[in-house]
């Protein structure tokens, strides 16, 4: 089976994905460089499977600076007993490995957003073969995708699910079902705008229950984000059957909410320093400041306002300090009506 | 006068610091480039007098990437009326201009830490010319210098003010006195380390009582550390009589702290990904585990977990998740004996 | 309609193409950065319509360096009243945006010249999807692209209009018609040599008349290069009854001349230091030399003296010293036959 | 024809394929850069075509840290008289020019390896257009290409031709009887991995007979292997009856081997300082040592020892001291059985 | 002699100053790089003597994008006859090799302005290292140092010459005489403001005539800055009866001109894009306008208009379109009272 | 002790070079990082200290990509056990640690060579501050020095030890026993030409007798280079009476060669790709051919050939094949006299 999937694909690797029990290998990725033309990209990968069950791709790391994901997924991957699994667990902490041992969203081989290259081609760069394998070979085989994702270097989030608004109503109370075995403040459900470049748009095309998150930010390993990491992933594997026990209940119940338009996100009109007035979870009103953006390269100049275009509840604002022209400063979410 | 401060220094102003009034104008430090051999870093500088008092020189910016600092003195500079003011108050929001520009901490220009560069030479690179002007010309025209930092990327702090353990006690009791004006949770009273090329030891060294501080961090502008800056600044230059008016007292009272020995610094030993187990201000003992360091390039590899060498309270965490051999990722203070 | 224009594109923008009166807005063209997953390029457009004519798409920048278009293409987006217009004006005074912020023929994104990345792709680079959108988008609402190039750094020009040699004697007429109007020294036909990837080519392919120019270069903004720019838009716009009014014929009377084959094109064999040996818009003739090349790596060799194959006028000669081998370093033009 | 040719591609050039005698010339690819819109890269080509007989496409530097192949082919072009030739011989010494003018396997231009963007395409980057160019025109024109690399950086190799394991017998000895010919100590037949996008894949789709060679590597001008380089064309194109005269047969018998399974790599595991066990050519036994990896960051840990997957003859080892996870330390090979 | 020189300095050259006729080899500064370590920068140096005479430094190339100089200095360095010369000419065409090879002032090892390095140090950077054998071994030997330069990318001049106003008359008229001789349009004697890091001030403080030019600019080879350079470095040779023969007299009458005050230099204040008002040579009056400055970042935002600060004529404008703050844009002279 | 050395320079550590035993800890040197104000570099250093007998100070890793010495030494700090020793042995495996990491001759920190920065300045860069470290505080501590260097990219040797001519010959008898001992084939004696900027003549000017060695190189780990430098540790060990045993003398017996004129170095003359005609240590006579630069730019141009200017034996031949201007392609060596 190994070897048909690898026909359509040019990365390579020695897992068999229906061996049962728990193998911890790699992907190997070729990449041509100068000092090693025949070198590669080791990407860790676990797979795990055991009785009978459905298959979890669980995935951490698509963008290198979101770190909460990375640390929980290859918690559960060194710890899990293939004997507790029922189904079938693929497991990779760190998707886009080089641009996640580099601490950045990009990676620096080819400079590219991961989740902006699916569903990948196999002639491309670095970022196109790898999403092209997830696509080709990775996703026939899955179920439910769990792609946890934080708020990297740009943002800084109240810990959420994420999940697209589909048209197939079904599909899309199996991922709000998921998010609410999840258990994070938030389960924020998006209409997509940039139109299928995406991991999770790949994955509705494919059949595949996708759900999201984003569980922190700001370049930092967030304590409270890690821990709703770390009870998600459980809860999550329990509710669909693939680990046993009952759901972890301590933390908030999760509200569904949405990005009613595109009044919710406040941008930045001009390059400057953002200074937010409201901490995260903040209720606000359409017309408030959501804050300052500031010009050190002339004091004379008078800061600029920068006001909501919606009511609801501040989701997230700005990770860093410097902001450039059409930057999102701020996005608000509102109880889905 | 301005004529014979040019004639020790490569950088040259039309400030003129004997005039009444306020001035908002820049430094021109020379930078010859590829496209523009004349061309100069240009560095707002407001100077402002008015009757009789001390000279306050207050800077911000010395790191490019602490930016509660450069968005506070950018205010005063731009709001303050020279009628408000007895003394002088020269004042550069962002005095390392091309590394806030960036920002970064360091300047892309020569890539140097200002704060490792003094005294300054005229003959060095950038950062060096700098520094040598602010040695040159402004420290002895200056009575305090109020130089605020926050932690960069590399750490985010419990918002405090600093100093140095001085031999000269008078001169302590005076920093100590504009500290407690300031009105920061901690005061951390340190111990220098690394003879003499930072800002506060040239001070010193010149007989100017200098005061610095740390306020927020993570590459962030804080909402908390905005406010204890801009209420700090205003409180120091009343105590120090520029300005009249009651101090603002609403903020916690400071209390004097300081990092009495080696233990108090956790470093990571090796490479990897730090997960912090408490928060700013925790108290937490000797042997306390201050967090863990993960391994996404091998999840079968363990954590390895750091611990602390000393009783006391969180003063700073590191700022960003990863971490390089030797990169502290946790600082911790203790009340002054 | 301006959400059916958006379902084919990945640029998206609140511009209405078909709303009366004058909007100044922006492009925004994705752009995932390590600092800013949901950044974008924001590029200036403005759109003025009213009462009944044809749609022009009047674009510059599409090379960072050629600075003449720019300059005066945003001063009519700035000055020009709706109300003197009959039809629909498309403005965008630097298409390719981050390469004229950048001041650079190509743009520091992706590396790539926009004018060999047409008709774009929405799934490629930077470049590839700002091409893409002109095409999908822009061109299928335009009748006339005037496009406004200058030489950029590599060459400088004597100012002139350009336009391909076309089998459709009609639409060709009709770019003639407007370079007489547009009343530049030279009008210059040329048969397209690499096929097919630039924005002209892809006019021509779309059905849309289109002209070009060179007028000026060698990096600089050109005082009568710019004189001429200022002038020939106006001229243009009047002679395509946009505008009212009677054309400026202050000017000398365009020729229409021709590039008629390779020998016209002197070209350097080596690397080295060019010095050319005649003006711009001298008559030289075949044998001639156009210029030498010095070796200042070794001052005992001898320049290599590059000679014209073709007798003519110099239409353009290299706008910086030093060249590769292979650059062209003059080129003439001849009097159509 | 060239006309013909060059409607399918975006190379031009001068050369005529047709003409009889010797044409020194160059191909010129479209590079737009900063300082040259018109900007081309010239790569040298020399085309020998006298009589009758077959046409040899003959290139070095696909990578260009491969100097044997570029320095006998470069001589060859200069040296041969057309008189001598029988057929046609298209030379290309440095296919990947801007690689080999960079001493680099990849080029600065894309970064991209030409031996992995076949067959090209021509709205691509560099290396995609230059590899179009040769499945587009060159291909076309040849019966036989003798495509000749080295190690480069990566790997010392015991000087070998190469070939592909073929479905195609008669195609297959036709390649391993120009390999006894060209007289390298080893023909190493070996099955694709990697499928397609290799010159030499892309020759067999085109049904051009096609070798290639491992001679030499570790970045330098191997003293044995350029003798057997300069050898091996002689008497290869002697085989080919391009050239008269007799072979010479003073080197070793070459002896026909393979790499029969995955064992035969070694990889390795992690990244270090690599010390080979064993000079090129010795015999080895499956479990043997083949080297060391030290870790010189941490003088405490042991070095890791990397043992062989098979028993046979070291065919190349690691051409540079350090590694990084993935990359093969060392390759055997076996008698063919 | 030539051991005692290189006892002083890190460089050297088999040159013997002393040696009679014409020795045309290299100055040889050692540079280590990554891939040799005993590399060398070679700077060709050409050194004529015969007869009785003065001795002549002539350099050109200090900044590598003045072009001018190289040229004519090489052709110098290569055509004459020593039997024609009486004394000792010191012809260095491209002082600053790396940055003349690189065609960029700074040179790309060390990022240095050869021109602010002066006197040099032996422990320094690349730049440090060749400013002090320059002063240490080359104009302990000098009576003239004649340096050319032109207004690289940054300016486009009026062709003058330059030299300092000392307040050693005697020194002062002896440059002036040879300025006369030169023969450019303007000699333009200039008040030195940057204390003392340039080679004319460590010529100056050495006892050393000293004068310099500015010929041409904006990254080009100018045709009459050319025309101009030739003559004038054969006149001030026969002036300085290091050549016979009669002075070419054919060009202008050579001005003295002065920059008189600080208002003649007109600056950018912010960043833009630039445009001139005047060309070269033309007469204004203060409070005419410059010229202005665009945003294309914003076509909304008004050109900001640029004044000159000073009555006369135009002696150089910026040499390239963008400029940043505080860059020149245009600089006047007057003649002098 | 540790604390009074801690004074003079800004490295620090918690080794204590007065303590009994095997210490096995970092050197701590500052380097300010945009993520890291506080960070530093840590440089692994081994300290055994028993009994009484000399203090060696044993240095690998001076250049980065200098493998044998860093392999060694770090195998001998691991596996020593201090009961065997007598004196002191201060080992460090790779001085210029960032430099070793990066597998370059010079650190990308501040892109130095370690060795030409001694005796060093705390107020410098990296490199400097490190090389002052040396100086400062472990020089005054030393007998004998150690330095173990190879080829590294540049170059490949006859395995050699090499020492400075000195006037006192009692010192110079010193370095020629330890190499007589360490028994590698050659021991080069070389009269220093670069004057000062060595650890090795900083040892000399410190009174601490110095040794060093080129045992290998072309950017690889050569198997004879490593025992040679394993088997010539421990004998000069051996030797100093740090260790007991009898010496291996199982390797060649050491000859005493010396570098006699300038002559014996071969340079090329322009850039090319060199390849060399003989192999290590054969014996050349003055004015033949050392080997021919190729110009794979223009096959059309004859190589250029470069001669041996002395009788003797090849030393070294240049380690890659790419060479620029006045890189050293081949160094002889002839019996001292």
């Amino acid at each position: 089976m190994a070897a048909t999937q690898q026909a359509k694909t040019r990365v390579f690797s020695d897992v068999d994905f229906e061996r049962k029990g728990k193998q911890a290998t790699v992907l190997r990725v070729p990449q041509s460089r100068n000092d090693s033309g025949w070198g590669v990209v080791q990407i860790p990968i676990t797979v795990i499977k055991n009785g009978k069950g459905k298959t979890v791709l669980l995935t951490g790391g698509v963008h290198g600076d979101e770190y909460e994901s990375q640390i929980a997924i290859a918690e559960l991957a060194r710890n899990l007993d293939p004997a507790d699994v029922q189904g079938r667990l693929i497991i990779i902490p760190a998707l886009h490995f080089p641009a996640a041992m580099n601490g950045t969203r990009l990676s620096p081989i080819d400079n590219k957003d991961l989740n902006r290259c699916f569903p990948g081609r196999p002639e491309g760069t670095f970022a196109d073969v790898l999403a092209h394998y997830v696509s080709a070979v990775l996703l026939p085989l899955t179920d439910v995708n769990i792609d946890l994702h934080s708020g990297g270097r740009a943002m800084d989030f109240v810990p959420s699910t994420t999940a697209h608004v589909l048209d197939d109503k079904a599909k899309m109370a199996e991922s709000t079902a998921i998010a609410r075995a999840f258990g994070a403040p938030y389960h924020v459900v998006i209409k997509e705008v940039d139109a299928g470049y995406t991991f999770m748009t790949t994955c509705e095309r494919n059949g595949v229950t996708a759900i999201s998150s984003e569980l922190g930010g700001a370049n930092r390993v967030s304590i409270p984000g890690l821990k709703a990491t770390r009870r998600g992933i459980m809860n999550s594997l329990k509710h669909l059957d693939l680990l046993k026990g009952k759901l972890d209940t301590d933390g908030p119940k999760t509200r569904i909410v949405t990005v009613p338009d595109y009044g919710c996100y406040a941008f930045a009109p001009v390059a400057g320093l953002f200074e937010a007035y409201h901490p995260l979870g903040a209720r606000v009103r359409k017309g408030d400041a959501a804050g300052a953006l500031h010009f050190i390269d002339d004091p004379r100049r008078k800061p600029e306002i920068i006001a909501y275009g919606y009511s609801g509840e501040v989701w997230c604002t700005r990770g860093q300090g410097p902001v450039v022209a059409g930057d999102p400063v701020a996005v608000l979410v509102a109880d889905q009506r």
